[in-house]
């Protein structure tokens, strides 16, 4: 079985640690920690830019990979998900970057599944933070409620392929906690999404016999996804992952990154360290 | 589809609105807001009074409507839910008072519904503060799990059409944060509350057809209506709502209001602002 | 029905209370309660040992039983669930302790369900502390998501008839939220488990005919028995209970009592108090 195997084999790692390493980094201090962030969809690498200033301080090094349709890319909007898998994977070959926590939010939940099919060595931990997690097979739009299904599909019908989330839901799905003022500001930074990756089914079979150790990050208001029973977050799409490691913090899907990035960053260490 | 309508006819109005207002009120403040609160079962208007206070020192207008078989109208016992609805659009109607956050707890989740109904053009935003939200066609009553309902069907055949909650009840259930003092002293001052309106199927096609925003509040440990799986306030009464904005706090269905009003206050302006 | 007959009966009692005592109760403090703390699996007294300081200070008197297959008694790895049992027993009569706030974390829920069949005069009210709540005649396995049972079959065929929980599940499922060097010292202090009582099928139509009030003490972040749909502690184990005072808090099954004293003993009170 799949979770005796992954026990088995970390369990031997463990009793073969290195102790001195270990009561080194009791000393006081977190060990440090080599974050990659990969943003959701209606996003671009400034998602995350006050979460890493604040790991930045507490000495962990951060990355944020722009992806394809997305940032200075996001005038692709026939992208598909292997080119922002593509992406994502040769940001970190060409910076070399290694003992990685692969962080994605939201669709990144998506995206770091298949970038961790091909780089599985270079990473020690995938934290999926309010994430989408795919069955094997199936695609982001497969693991939200009907409701929501036919509003996504329409919108994509209306606008050529690309989605854009009517401001109303932005506002009281994305950036429920924040104030209005908050929020329309939020949102005149947003960009329509490709819908192509969001559709696209997903081979998921290599993720799913990776033995990379997993957390998954809630924020308890996060109604992105709604929490109508047999959806949400948590326990459904987290519980995709089977063996898991969980962490629980306040906030929404859009706006808590930017109005409490402390809090944040100290949930993302909580899930991505050791 | 309702929620695609609901959306699009609010981005066309945030696409039209004032940039000038928007900037004047992210000046440091929050917006003012019109608050009428309309209290559950077993309860009067000194429900939400500390919640009120700490509202208005921060600038909101508080209105918290009497209505028929509660407060100085406790005798009607044979009152309908026409009648506790009827009170609350005569106080809102009798006071000319317009873009309302109407918010109800408990019970009053039915009663806002079918205010809503009557006065919608008063209502800016309709807040569910662990409400009940049958669906079209349904009571309260069948919102509950089954041995609360055998529960209190026999409270109401025993006690003529009303029903008292036991103490031990009411001190579990819906003071449980609180310690027995406290919620001795809440008990005390509670009435049997008329059975009628509970068990009332309600119309609410109008309701369901209505394009106002909604908001749910939930709190935590509230469980007056028990978390059992597939009951329970969030995410079964609120999912009812469709689309809507969701709100956490902590603490319990009777007592928290009182412990804790700035928690509440602070809630209730999260939910119900623009 | 057994709410009702629970209801009732309490409702006389308190109604015949003596309200002098009450008066002096409110006097600023809380009454003082006497616990007995049964700790759950692969643990021993040192489990509860600082919450108890904790507890202690404020003037409640705590015992923290050993029991068979555990502490000083961990070399009998044939224990039954009835010797553990005994065990509980034993001790209560021996200190002759009455009014007992009775607490089972984890499996010791499935322990204090069954010394409350055999001293219930001497309990006030018991506290289900993110623990099990087998139904009339099943198991703690039987509590288990079929991955975790499957897991824990290997685990105690492997080793003899205990179990010993790999490193990476402890970390990643009981001590979620400590660093890894907290971990490893928990870790370092855990013995291998009687799988017995574990497995045991368990006669609770006693302990299901009581009417001692109980109470659900639920660690947000404890996923020690995984929040899967249909699985997990709050609201699957916590409903068996039927009727029950809910509380709350935040931390994991593992570390939260050691890191985090302060905050258990206050909703133990919280859960253990009249």
């Amino acid at each position: 079985m799949a979770i005796i195997t992954l026990l088995s084999s970390h369990f031997i790692e463990v009793k073969a640690g290195d102790s001195k390493s270990t009561v080194a980094a009791t000393n006081g201090t977190e060990k440090k920690l080599t974050f990659v962030l990969v943003h959701g969809s209606w996003a671009d690498t400034s998602y995350f830019k006050e979460v890493a200033s604040e790991l930045r301080k507490q000495g962990n090094k951060v990355y944020i990979p722009e992806y394809a349709g997305h940032g200075s890319m996001k005038d692709m909007k026939n992208v598909t998900h292997e080119q922002i898998t593509k992406s994502v994977v040769d940001y970190i070959k060409k910076k070399d970057l290694n003992n990685i926590v692969l962080v994605g939010h939201s669709f990144g939940g998506t995206v770091i599944a298949k970038v961790a099919e091909q780089v599985p060595d270079r990473i020690n931990r995938l934290v999926f933070f309010n994430a989408f997690v795919p069955k094997d097979g199936e695609s982001l739009y497969d693991q939200l409620p009907p409701p929501i299904q036919e509003t996504f599909s329409q919108l994509a019908e209306s606008s050529n392929g690309t989605i854009m989330l009517p401001f109303p839901l932005f506002r009281d799905a994305f950036a429920n906690t924040a104030n209005l003022e908050e929020a329309k500001v939020l949102y005149s930074k947003i960009s329509p999404e490709p819908a192509g990756p969001l559709f696209q089914k997903l081979d998921l079979k290599k993720f799913y016999s990776l033995q990379i150790p997993k957390s998954y990050l809630n924020l308890t208001e996060d109604t992105a996804n709604p929490q109508i029973p047999d959806y949400g977050w948590h326990p459904v799409q987290s519980s995709h992952l089977g063996f898991y490691r969980y962490i629980e913090g306040n906030g929404d899907h859009f706006s808590t990154v930017h109005a409490d990035p402390k809090q944040i960053a100290k949930k993302l260490v909580k899930a991505g360290r050791p």
